[in-house]
């Protein structure tokens, strides 16, 4: 999607083809920086501090750290260090493993003369295929949207997302939001209501950027809001993105998530996931089985922002001596979903609603 | 309750019992001041840019600004004025309506050469009320730690509240808060699940520093986070105080209330509403025909907080160009109440209920 007018991706290889760049969504919404990825070390890292961050970025994002692990050493030891590194670097996105496994793939098996080369090859294909992925999860989508539309006799669709599930949470596009690219781009009347997302401000700092730049009408709003929204039909659907899926349909998203399912429900909101194929941890059964993040007290504690001159500060809102837990993600049972969205079409968040998508993992 | 060893309640008269001072609670958590309230406006103002908040806190405060008002002129004029002016200061809590209704009977009928003395009688005996109100609604609300306590076998009792219901937002002890102080005292083992409460962080300034300056163990998290909580069983209970009350059990509180609720109802976890008999609005039956506080976008886009140095300043958090809505409260549906807990006891949240308490209350 464009910045200032220039397109843009999450990720990036340069001219030279091997050279990485990324945007860091550290500094966003106070300053659009790029950033090069230079060494695996540097890969790892990105992904931990969160400069990039949303399950497909960081899937990309690992690809990329496994073709800089090699370009430097293309041995075995290397190769499964990397992998194992790069493994550690978030617990929940279940794309991050996916995308390894993708690497490893493409590699292992090959003379260590090809190995670069044959990495790069399948890191820059994980990269399109994932802009077609959510090209087409917005068309999906985009139906649902336009059914909502057609509901409201033409009028203002509200659609409610929580964190960030837009293109810089991917390559492009996004998933979540990028069926209401697709609306408003195709003219339809579209207002989007965006959860700031506590402790990382995701939606206020990075969803309400993505919209404003695209010129999507939005609204930030307190993670508090949306229950008080929904009981005022003030909301038409909500539309988020997810870390990991179950095969059974449990969706684990950024914490918070679960609240708003939970008020949809109570209201008869519609509550719709997006996800490519990418997210379904086909191994599980089971949400609560989901390993949840546990991170850093100062997320919570301490903020960052930008004062009257401009300048960016962070600075601790809660009281002195007070301690904070911070947990990433919670998980969202399929009973509270309506729909999963895919890139095949939307599906009821079952077992029997994603086999109909992907039959071919009906063995699993 | 003490602060630095000091025992203070949120608004008192100095010496002459004419002088009224409060804790400038937008201060806390990185400043303990206090400040006088000279004027019918600065009391006025008080409420408004809530230097007090809390309903009980916001009842006492208006009682002082008719007192205020009629030693400066004591005419019916006068009374009427500050009686509207007072009124129009915060909508949703009911105790600043039943107080200065309070103080009308208590001066009204009165020469005007009685007035003032009477106001401030009827204003000191309204604080010493509600100290005494609140008290009775700890020990009622202790029973439920104390049951809570014994079913875990002695276990730690983790219970969980959102914004402050504390003795800042009273007089003195608290509503929500009072039965913890009182279980903490009695040597319970208590651990307080403290929301930070978005966008004015009422939990994480104003609950936290309560329960640090009286020992109390507790955890700031983001409000993103009680659902997950309530998932993994890490909640006993939760408890939360009230702006306004319905006799049919409705419970307006801080945004994001609802949202606790429906989250302990789909986990079968115990949610209290503590509250002062002056907190009911007997003539509503429809929790959502109460108002609605529509406050300013800044206070969801700005954050204030202390710098590494102290300093306090204020930094913008969300993406330059983005707007907000910011909605005070919400509306508990009584159906997700498990129970009321007033100054007469505790009953299920429902017209039934509340009449076994006020049975005076019947013919309404």
């Amino acid at each position: 999607m464009k910045v200032d007018g220039i397109p843009y991706r999450s990720i990036w290889t340069e001219g030279d083809g091997r050279s990485v760049r990324i945007i860091d969504q550290t500094k966003l919404p106070h300053a659009f920086e790029t950033l090069p990825l230079r060494t695996l070390e540097e890969a790892a890292r990105a992904i931990e501090t969160m400069q990039v961050r949303g399950a497909p970025c960081i899937g990309a994002t690992a690809a990329y750290g496994v073709c800089l692990a090699l370009a430097e050493d293309s041995s075995d030891e290397a190769l499964e260090a990397a992998l194992a590194r790069l493994g550690r670097t978030r617990p929940t996105a279940v794309n991050l493993r996916w995308a390894l496994e993708e690497m490893a793939a493409a590699v292992r098996n090959r003379p260590r003369a090809e190995r670069v080369e044959a990495a790069y090859a399948r890191a820059g294909a994980i990269c399109e295929e994932d802009v077609e992925i959510c090209r087409r999860i917005g068309a999906h989508g985009l139906t649902l949207i336009e059914a909502a539309a057609a509901k409201k006799g033409g009028g203002r669709v509200n659609v409610l997302t929580h964190c960030n599930a837009g293109w810089i949470a991917c390559v492009d596009w996004g998933t979540a939001l990028a069926p209401l690219y697709l609306a408003h781009d195709k003219g339809l009347d579209i207002h989007v209501w965006v959860d700031e997302t506590r402790p990382r401000n995701q939606g206020a700092a990075l969803t309400a950027w993505e919209l404003g730049a695209h010129g999507v009408p939005h609204s930030i709003i307190v993670d508090n809001a949306g229950g008080h929204l929904m009981q005022h039909g003030e909301v038409d659907l909500c539309i988020v993105g997810t870390d990991r899926t179950t095969r059974t349909g449990d969706v684990a998203n950024k914490i918070g998530t679960y609240l708003k399912a939970l008020a949809a429900h109570d209201n008869g909101v519609p509550f719709y996931v997006a996800l490519p194929h990418t997210t379904i941890d086909w191994t599980l059964r089971d949400g609560f089985a989901i390993p949840i993040e546990e991170r850093a007290e100062a997320e919570v504690t301490a903020l960052t922002g930008r004062d009257a001159d401009g300048v960016v500060r962070t600075v601790t809102v809660s009281a002195p001596g007070s301690r904070a837990r911070n947990f990433g993600f919670d998980v969202t049972p399929a009973r509270l979903v309506t729909a999963l969205v895919t890139e095949r079409g939307i599906a009821p968040a079952s077992e029997a609603g994603l086999l109909s998508l992907y039959p071919e993992r009906a063995d699993g």
